[in-house]
């Protein structure tokens, strides 16, 4: 699933890199089995449009599952995510923490420390 | 600068989300002084179009200095973060770790954790 030549910063330009989508994936790790269309929507925040475009992006690429079942006559949907959509999802958060632990190095080691706010630890005392 | 309801995925939203920008700001901090364009695009492995469009934006928002000018006769532009964008930037790897953190814990504590290759520390020995 990853190239050799692929830096840090290319495996975010994939999939999980959009706010949402990162939102949606983290809250289906947390959750024990499926969640409703209802419950992501609050624990993300995001709209019925909304949430409906990136779930529809994210089981095109096979990362979630979307069930639809009637539960007392009323239409309800189930979403959880894949294995693949694990397994990407965990190489993806790999990646971010390269590149966070980089941009914090970089950050720490500069002579910019000094003129910023601390970043991990303060400067000042 | 950060309002009160706002969540870290919110923070995400905005400028330095995007790979390229992330990267541009990250090679700043860790320079000691100025980056030259031809620097910047290789350490970012960007095009020449696509390094100038995000410093484009990057300056717009006043993230960062572009100053231009003639070195034996050649032209040559210089790049730095600006005292505003190393505090804006440092509040948003703020943000990305928070995020980062989250999805971290959502994969370790869920039952997906079995099911996946480790992030953090492996599950089996």
């Amino acid at each position: 699933m990853t190239r050799e030549s692929e830096s840090p910063f290319d495996v975010l330009r994939r999939l999980f890199h959009e706010p949402s989508r990162l939102a949606i994936m983290s809250a289906l790790c947390a959750a024990d089995d499926e969640l409703s269309f209802k419950e992501l929507k609050e624990t993300c925040r995001l709209t019925d449009g909304n949430l409906n475009r990136h779930l529809k992006t994210l089981q095109e690429a096979g990362m979630i599952r979307v069930r639809k079942a009637f539960v007392r006559d009323k239409p309800r949907t189930s979403v959880s995510i894949s294995p693949d959509g694990l397994t990407r999802f965990t190489e993806y958060l790999g990646a971010l923490e390269t590149v966070l632990r980089r941009a914090q190095d970089a950050l720490g080691a500069g002579k910019k420390a000094d003129a910023a706010p601390p970043f991990a630890k303060p400067v000042r005392a």
